[in-house]
């Protein structure tokens, strides 16, 4: 582009004043940070020092950010969005409403709904297939946004009559999330028990806001004297069935019930690999629990992928046993 | 490109028969994963069903890869990757180092080795700024394999002797991987007792195949509750300092060390908000205690950024803390 480059004197001491509540000393580096092409257009940066940029350029804008993740991601929501919508003109509308399904495979999610897809047809349906699930991604161009989102809704509840209680959330809501929100719907407060997933049920349940409302605690029972000391299961229960069984997690769960005095509490053990199975425990197999005040219910998977991918699948599987009990209330 | 479509029956075998190990029914849909392109080359898909495909085209290769992630990355790993290599005829090598800090910030790391860096120069330094620490990225391309490690080499000796211990780790070695193998070395087992983190550090440590080596149990103590019938902080302690302290967090590690008698225990308690903060302890205040046999450490930080960034940014301050005492001994 061969633009001069300018040092913008206002923008550092911008920086300078971001940086000094961010720490002490200022890195002679962070000055350059305020060397700019001359007639950029400097984008505020509210989580950090460096400023965004954007330049035009031939018919259109590069736009530069940092690439610290949150930072970039801040910057475009808080000021680049709005500048690349004005810039379009604000011409028509584009809506994207996404339908989280966990359960099905993506071909059978896709048989089910295999009529309303293809090529040409509106709104547009694409099917996204994660460890988490399969997403519907139902796409409407309108108008204007009444319009896209009336296509949208239509659709939607299509594809709800088909899918049912497989769709756990729309568009960025998590598994935990829409559990959280039954259980603080219900009053319920929950405590987790978990061997293989090793942490990551109680990480997934706390990174919702707010989850200390209705989340007690959770013992990560990696080890056997854990099972028993944190958790009451009768050590012949682990010696006779093995700390990953059926009858292992079911111990768990209502043992974390009983500590925890919780109404509900759920529990994981099994195999995340790549080590650790037998011909009649493969790698992948994974025992859920959970107790309820009407009694504790169990549940076994084999579960294929990477060590963390089956610890993704279990806590995926165990948070979704939650949902349907709590759905079935 | 306009190539014609082939049914390949068999593919379809194949598809049909991986299809039948991992469940029983096979929906119409998956048929269509043996209409092929004709001329394509088949790219063997070891976790699923949809195959890759591999076309020439022009100049080049067109690879298509399903976009599940586990199932494109696990073809990309056992055959585009050595095909895009033979494809390219094999001259030269490229070589990638990368070198792991946690601690600083990224203009301080560019800072103490600015004179090494700038285009160029050989081998390029590149660095990435991300939650989990700046990465300092080392390229080099050399006539061959040997000759390119062998820059490398030179050049990772000297970033070393500039940062020193704030590399913990090199290319995808994760800060759990080296704690793990620190504790593993030395026949250190550990514990955890996590408030605000929820539960990450005992998912994190045991994302570590064969972590139930030295990684004996965690307790997520959510509610003060919790904290008493669990860890045994004396509810004087919280009700005098707050859940939120320094001393609440030396009194999780040492109440943890205490009953689950491993050689270190550590602690974390702190505000991931983005409700909670108070002007003396606003979001993101973060205590962490270290119990050793040697006695117990506390640490507080001012951590910055959204409910989940405060959580990992917490989790691998509280690691590198067990990483600097293992390393300290």
């Amino acid at each position: 582009m061969g633009r001069r480059l300018i040092f913008r004197e206002d923008l550092r001491e911008k920086i300078a004043g971001r940086h000094a509540a961010l720490q002490k000393t200022m890195p002679r580096h962070l000055e350059t940070q305020a060397v700019v092409p001359h007639g950029a257009l400097i984008v505020d940066n509210p989580v950090g020092t460096a400023p965004g940029l954007i330049l035009e350029h031939e018919k259109g804008f590069i736009i530069s950010l940092p690439g610290v993740p949150h930072e970039m991601v801040a910057m475009f929501r808080e000021t680049v969005f709005e500048f690349i919508r004005k810039a379009a003109g604000g011409y028509g509308a584009i809506r994207l409403r996404v339908l989280r399904t966990f359960g099905l495979m993506e071909p059978q999610v896709n048989d089910l709904i295999v009529d309303m897809m293809g090529t040409g047809k509106e709104p547009y349906i694409g099917l996204t297939a994660k460890e988490t699930g399969v997403d519907v991604r139902i796409n409407a161009f309108g108008k204007d946004e009444e319009g896209a989102s009336r296509l949208i809704h239509a659709t939607e509840n299509r594809v709800r009559s088909r899918l049912g209680n497989a769709i756990y959330g729309v568009d960025r809501q998590t598994m935990e999330e829409v559990v959280g929100g039954l259980l603080r719907e219900k009053g319920f407060r929950i405590s987790v028990a978990e061997s293989c997933t090793g942490g990551l049920i109680g990480h997934r349940l706390t990174n919702v806001p707010g989850s200390s409302d209705y989340f007690e605690e959770g013992v990560v029972c990696y080890s056997n004297p854990s099972k028993w000391e944190r958790l009451r299961v009768p050590p012949e229960v682990i010696q006779k069935h093995g700390s990953v069984s059926a009858l292992t997690a079911k111990a768990m769960a209502d043992g974390m019930r009983q500590v925890s005095r919780t109404d509900l509490s759920l529990a994981v053990t099994g195999i995340a690999g790549p080590d650790g199975g037998t011909p009649e425990k493969p790698v992948g197999t994974v025992y859920i629990a959970l107790a309820t005040p009407k009694g504790t219910d169990g549940e076994e998977y084999r579960l294929t992928g990477t060590r963390e991918v089956i610890k993704l699948k279990a806590s995926q599987h165990a948070l979704n046993m939650v949902r349907r009990f709590m759905l079935g209330k």
